[in-house]
């Protein structure tokens, strides 16, 4: 008897979509205006679910404020209000687009999480474009 | 050839986290200020859906209304506006956190539906914090 | 490793429940207020969604602005500000319930697709009443 | 010492912008795609306001339920699942634009409000399209 | 040249509407079961609006931060996860109606904020009932 | 008989809160994280509102079309996906606080709109924060 327990957060930051590694002409292809050198930026929402058994002693799968509390040590600490490209490691070469940044926000809360536990992270990177991510 | 159809539904209800076999302190440790003992309250927004083949005769997997009349009479009737603690039978012995509450609506619903359709429960107890559960 | 790529979209348009092989009868006591004669309509919200691997060289599944291109070529331009019963041929013998116009736009968007990606599709058809469909 | 106090209503319904006096070519130069003869929808979200002095007895400046009730008679009964155009008394000479919507469900609110409670009436007849009415 | 600075906030707390000078029968008669005497709750959504010139050294009308940490000390840590009735001072002889609240934390705001400022406090007691106070 | 017409659109953009004339620390205590010199981002969500008489003719104050495109022209295709503080030449000069960004729009909107209609700017910089601008 599973049940999965959500939790929202948010953050802004700044990004550019493009590869070092391609020239001008293919980034702007590719990536059209995502691609401006000079950044944009968006605000973030961003939905951790973990699902597991309630534990019988609490009610709890997992204590919301401890979620709480991960979610701003792994990840609006890292991210909010940085410029993603140049001042969030994982995307030194890592193109930061929005299913990128889901796997990386994975990636960062799973070895936090008890491993009987299942993770998915949902990234809203505008109120229409959103990615779901759940490590397999 | 499976869809799935969900109703929104809401109620406001009185609550407090806490184990009566629990002392005070441990019960604060565990629970914060949702243990107040005076009880605090949420808007529920509840969304409850049913999986199932779509009968070629309406087009319906399930007439919505009923589904909204189900909704009412099993969960909205008995629970808002009520204190869950105090008041509603299903938590006398048990913690309503979120996840004990979506159990126990599943259960209510379960038994007024065909066999042959699933039913998932996603129940917000604010809008940053809420949990699912499909029974399994 | 998939990731599921959502891409919000909206469309305006009349309906009427009902089957012309029904007598009014019956058609009123299943249908309800949704068989006016004269039809009805709601603002379709509508979420399509994606599911594939990322592509390493561009860290997309699928670029959005495609998806955003495809839905307006495919649903919006077919059944915006359009009398869906009257004037969209895949409902001219099948009555266009939330399901139903689900399952329309699901094998519309399919063969547009690459075969390894998973298409799922959201629509709802009042803030409180919505239908998934995913294919299967 | 006044207060606003709001209640949200909705109703679906059909309809169509156009003039019988002027040609099919003016209301399609004028109305766009809002001309569809056979009509098109939408999900018409309502925010009915009243502001007045606090009623020291009750702490209200009107009972919500009554403002609910009053909304339900008036308007949602009047023009849910109807064809505006076609069912809808008020609109047999009045083009139904959100406008003029907005200035019918004000005038049917008003004269059951108390004299010195001031009535605003929002209309939202897309989530990104909406007009307000105070009566001046 | 004034612009107005707005800052959404919430608290989740228990209420019930009643008069202790009143008996049962009139207080439901008039409150209907928002007078559970075991308590009902919400997720109070409070919107503060600030309106006021933009300061031209900084570009603020009031740095958004301040607002929210007065929020936060003034509302949020008064009202959330409390017995607005039983644990709130300001109700211990006033009925908690949404119209009250929304004076009340428009009193305790008012003294903190400039002179030259217009205060206006919004209050969402469910997503469909909400009230305004501009003071005046 | 005036009624305000309202039109929500949308822009991504990249900022950076802070003043070339001041030093580094002073930045810094006055604008915190948001004088990040790499920039952050927001989706900035945008609702234009016009007030003024019904055209008895179409029913329009004015035909939200022609706002939606002027919208476009003015703002979105100016601010969309650029860094404000390098990209835009309003903000050459001007600090791009939410306060300075609605003026910059009023101001760029307002000599496009008939002389007899009011305007109103309200710009959304996160979900919880936001401003409002009438041109007074």
């Amino acid at each position: 008897m599973k049940v999965k327990v959500s939790r929202k957060a948010h953050f802004n930051a700044a990004h550019r979509l493009y590869r070092p590694d391609w020239d001008d002409k293919t980034n702007t292809r590719v990536f059209g205006k995502c691609n401006n050198p000079l950044f944009h930026g968006h605000n973030y929402e961003l939905i951790v679910s973990v699902t597991g058994p309630i534990d019988p002693q609490t009610g709890f799968v997992m204590d919301m404020k401890d979620l709480k509390d991960l979610i701003r040590a792994e990840v609006e600490d890292a991210f909010d209000h940085k410029n993603l490209n140049e001042q969030v490691p994982e995307f030194r070469n890592l193109n930061p687009t929005a299913e990128n940044i889901a796997v990386v926000i994975w990636n960062k809360l799973r070895p936090h999480l008890k491993e009987d536990l299942e993770l998915e992270v949902q990234l809203f990177e505008t109120p229409r474009n959103f990615v779901t991510y759940t490590g397999s």
